[in-house]
């Protein structure tokens, strides 16, 4: 199965506006947000205006479109998956101001804006990330819950997708990886863990809200990992290829901090061929939603094509 | 009514010894967080050694005790609160360890062993911190949880004691603090967030893994606030008193950091009486307990009376 628009166009329904669907998205989150957090002026303001700085600092809201698709898949209501959404995209967030610090990636731009240290210094850059991280776990609280899946379930799925087994262990493995020859395989760890359990994370927490059954999960499961895999390949390829002014952030970051990355190791050709590849195999596990699961799969054709 | 050891045993009680009662929540307390956190092998190994290295680093395991006090005072099954316990005692070592950054209030030792950074870098010391407060939502989320105290109820009662209105405040009023002259008010505001806010958290839990009904609830809140107080006070007065020996962490340090403490303002005998005060403030609202809070009473008195 290749993925192409005609083939996802090629189903009986109406060509899916993945523009509009992510526009009206980012306008649903960033609001909802605004209201999860603390007021800009908040005491202490120094906090709240940076946790607010990194926060509508343009991301792209990935993570909560995935978050709203897969609710969406799932048959489920859009205002039961919005604190998901809100909590993923806080600690993405807080996984971005603590990874530009100096002692770790020290990076100077961010979504084409100074990072958090440089407006803010280091020391309350540390402490809006803690905030943003903390504040996530508060904003899952809040949301809806069901028996099969209970408020336990939802932040125990937040908290080891965050943890030292996934998001933190794939920076840490990144950090130790600097200048060092890794395989293929090592790489790979650190791409699961440093992306993939966040996205993955992000649409099981979308399949939840939504009260779906097992399977449903399992399959959004399945699509989480091998887009979050293909997400960060393409990442990857970016860093080679487009100029810092295209991504927003510093790019060929990776090759001067002699960083492993996909097209270091296998070469460009093959690292596209592995991204699309693994967004087929995430296409694939979208077939028990019998037609359903359109945003998410306009997401993962989006995510392969993306330039920035 | 004055705190002395003849009130305290005046009742009609075998007296109580706190020494053995702190030996064995220490005990349990370490025993279970062990269990919870990941192998100090588990991949990456980093992380894991940097989280252990700062949680078993011989803390006094105060708020820990406190929690499981408060359980006891409820009659509530000290297992139903030993998770609660350790998630917020993971929440004080994460703050120790970012307090500790070079950014912040660059200290070299706590608990008499070299800070985290020290040891494992910057970088390591801000993911080990991460991972702390990450996994303390995983312990937390662990607890029993009951109808009245559901784990909605307990997430948000950790995430806003720890969050950027409360403890984090405090480290961001803390920081701003420096070099400049505050007032007793605003020096109260930063001791209610940076201190007082955990350890009215952590009684507060023990009460909820009781099930306790509201009005001791509300007791716990006002013991705990009262006693954070305090506690935060005598730090103040052991700083400017102790040596670094005494200590296991820098003395001094807030007076050459030109930061405000309770003796900078109000002198050293004004302090130690305020300290008192507060002390007795949280044994009037123990009242309800009925004689049941001994743990608690004994635990208030040797906060007060502690050199270190």
């Amino acid at each position: 199965m290749s993925i192409t628009t005609k083939n996802l166009n090629s189903r009986s329904q109406p060509p899916f506006d993945l523009q509009e669907f992510l526009a009206a998205r980012t306008v649903a989150v960033n609001r909802a947000l605004d209201r999860f957090l603390p007021a800009a002026n908040a005491k202490p303001a120094t906090i709240h205006r940076a946790m607010r700085y990194s926060l509508f600092a343009g991301g792209k809201r990935i993570r909560p479109a995935l978050c709203l698709a897969a609710a969406a898949a799932c048959g489920g209501d859009e205002a039961d998956a919005l604190p998901l959404a809100c909590a993923v995209e806080c600690i993405h967030t807080y996984s971005l101001i603590h990874d530009d610090l100096p002692a770790m990636d020290d990076d100077d731009y961010r979504r084409g804006k100074p990072t958090n240290h440089k407006v803010f210094g280091e020391g309350i850059a540390v402490l809006a990330g803690d905030a943003l991280l903390t504040q996530a776990f508060e904003i899952a609280a809040q949301s809806r819950g069901w028996p099969r899946y209970s408020h336990q379930q939802i932040v125990l799925e937040v908290a080891r997708a965050a943890g030292s087994l996934q998001l933190i262990a794939g920076q840490v493995a990144d950090l130790e990886s600097e200048g060092t020859r890794i395989s293929a395989p090592q790489l790979q760890y650190i791409h699961e863990r440093k992306t993939s359990a966040l996205l993955c994370c992000s649409v099981r927490l979308g399949g939840m809200s939504a009260n779906c059954p097992p399977a449903q999960l399992r399959a959004l499961t399945c699509f989480g990992y091998h887009v979050g895999l293909a997400f960060q390949v393409i990442d990857d390829i970016l860093d080679v290829t487009q100029t810092s002014e295209t991504l927003g952030k510093t790019a060929g970051k990776d090759v001067r901090a002699q960083k492993a990355t996909y097209p270091s190791i296998v070469g460009l050709d093959q690292s596209r061929k592995i991204a699309r590849q693994l967004t087929q195999r995430a296409f694939r596990s979208l077939r028990v939603f019998k037609g359903k699961a359109v945003a998410l799969e306009a997401l993962a054709q989006f995510l392969l094509r993306r330039d920035r």
